[in-house]
């Protein structure tokens, strides 16, 4: 595996509280097992059964954990203690909540791939495939990932609320999770309403990148932490100013990693989201800066039925001479800086801070 | 509208709270609107925001209340207030969870029609395809109908939480909604992988339709109602003698209708469960029962790509002469008697009693 952890630039408690939220994870998962083993009994049922289950741990097992990591550290930049199985639990139900989303998000792009593996639907159609079962492949396949990403978004709400952390402290942060999940189904459709466009506009794809990654991914989970821990309103507002830009640096790096990103680290094809026609920000600036031939040319190659490795390249050619991917780059840096300067005077551990400040470069240096 | 409502039989109380749990539902999706148009701002998205959400709220129009009704007569029996608004809206909230069910299940299915109507996927794809929208029409369908039900789920848990009951009840009742959750989704990943056997069996049927019908329209409503109002260990016992043996005959009575119902009640196309080829009790009962003959030919009706009506004529045929129709009328009826000697000695005041029994007759006897 030559993935490297957006995690693991800071050896000592960064990748301990990651092993702690996955053990809190393969205990949640081990007890489910059990459970379904309960409602679903008999030989007919059981290798099915097995088969959806392992499906599922092995793709969270691909998981960064980032999502739990700044939960982890919202708390922590809030008073809260280091060592609680509570809120390490609290907060491994975040990766289960970015399984739902991730799993239902390759249904609706049609994406074969996830974490250098088939996707969810693709494995199940693939099984069903081999054992020549009755019905439609595909069918079945989209069938089993809806289900298993429904399941996933049923168990965060139940190791969220079954962490052991306060019922008040639960109570208080809970309109935290509705917002944060009714933003992240905003921006999943205003995401996929902009991919029937034909053109796109870089503020409606910066909109689609703020809640479906900015927020969601760092502000919502910083939040959450803080809320269990008490946080007070000036430390929640420094949250939001520091996850906002840094949401959207990450967001773009993957924009850049989607389209120029090595396949050997990235687990996905070469210009995955030129081959899908994703409606990127790096995108909608190449439609804005390019002249009419290119730009013209870009949206015929987008529209091609089958998206070919030179239709890649012209493409990335297009991009690279219209200066979009210049001006992504000098987004991300001063996005990332806009969130350093946060972390500088936020009021949290000195600890804390460190760790938020190097999770800065984790999040926008990386190469996957 | 010649759809009969299950819950008009007894025309004071019953329509009242249904009234009511309309009037919450109203209330809950005018706040939505709100909060959406906050979400997505802008003249670009808001006709795409407000064709989903009229969408939703003509699908949610349609429904016949089920859930909620079991859910405040089951607080009602625990000896839980008329009148409160809080109830109401814990009640409604399940028709919140019914509509992700069945929008997920419509895609799972590849269901064309649902209450009479174009499923959300199909009338999102017609959308795309009348635009002349970038991308696949029914890549689009399913995309949205996924999120629309991912939407309604976290909705579900939003209103529950927020329906103003005391947190201590809201508490305790939060185990009974993750493990009637589970069992839905247990419920249809069995359902799915029964469509995939070339023989059903009857046990595995039966299995299907306790977890995806007893247990969910009508004993897990009961028990929410009830523990919300603190029923005690016996009155949620009677609760499960009451709906397991009524949830049962429902969804066989269902299982009639989807085979030999008339399009013109039930919404859907004659033989609807026939052209899908569901796996139904009584289609498993039919495998058992038939001759080998039929039985062979019955095998042969369900696999043809296009089901047409003489085919749906023949397979009714067999269905009728095998006996199987005849045993699940017969089941229905010992189900329904079961069910209405459990309320003859529940310990409920009398007018929660007279109420429980008529719902037996509605859900058993019915034409749509």
């Amino acid at each position: 595996m030559t993935v490297r952890n957006a995690l693991d630039v800071h050896p000592l408690d960064v990748e301990k509280v990651r092993e702690r939220i996955d053990v809190a994870l393969t205990t949640f998962l081990d007890d489910q097992d059990a459970r379904l083993a309960d409602l679903m009994p008999g030989p007919a049922n059981s290798s099915r059964r097995a088969q959806a289950m392992t499906s599922l741990r092995e793709f969270l097992a691909g998981g960064k954990r980032l999502r739990p990591a700044f939960c982890y550290w919202g708390w922590r930049g809030a008073g809260g203690g280091p060592d609680g199985d509570e809120i390490t639990a609290a907060a491994a139900a975040l990766e289960l909540l970015h399984a739902f989303a991730l799993i239902h998000d390759d249904i609706m792009d049609g994406s074969d791939l996830r974490r250098g593996a088939p996707a969810l639907h693709r494995r199940h159609a693939a099984v069903h495939a081999e054992h020549g079962w009755r019905g439609t492949s595909d069918a079945f396949g989209v069938g089993v990932a809806i289900l298993l990403g429904d399941l996933c978004l049923g168990w965060f709400h139940e190791l969220m609320d079954g962490s052991g952390l306060p019922a008040d402290r639960l109570r208080a942060a809970r309109p935290l999770l509705f917002d944060g999940y009714v933003e992240l189904i905003a921006g999943q459709y205003l995401d996929l309403c902009e991919q029937t466009r034909a053109r796109s506009s870089v503020e409606r794809a910066r909109t689609v990148i703020r809640y479906k990654t900015a927020k969601y991914t760092i502000e919502r989970p910083l939040h959450l932490g803080g809320r269990l821990a008490g946080a007070g309103a000036d430390l929640m507002a420094a949250y939001s100013a520091y996850a906002l830009p840094l949401g959207e640096a990450f967001q773009l790096r993957d924009d850049l990693l989607g389209a120029f990103g090595d396949p050997a680290v990235t687990g996905k094809p070469v210009g995955d989201d030129l081959r899908s026609g994703k409606a990127t920000v790096l995108m909608a600036m190449t439609h804005e800066r390019a002249g009419r031939g290119p730009a013209a040319e870009l949206r015929r190659l987008l529209d091609l039925p089958d998206v070919n490795d030179a239709a890649v390249e012209r493409m990335q050619s297009i991009i690279l001479e219209s200066g979009a991917a210049t001006a992504v780059e000098d987004l991300i840096r001063r996005q990332a800086e806009a969130a350093a300067r946060v972390v500088d005077t936020m009021a949290v551990a000195d600890e804390v801070r460190t760790v938020l400040g190097e999770l800065v470069v984790a999040a926008t240096d990386r190469r996957y």
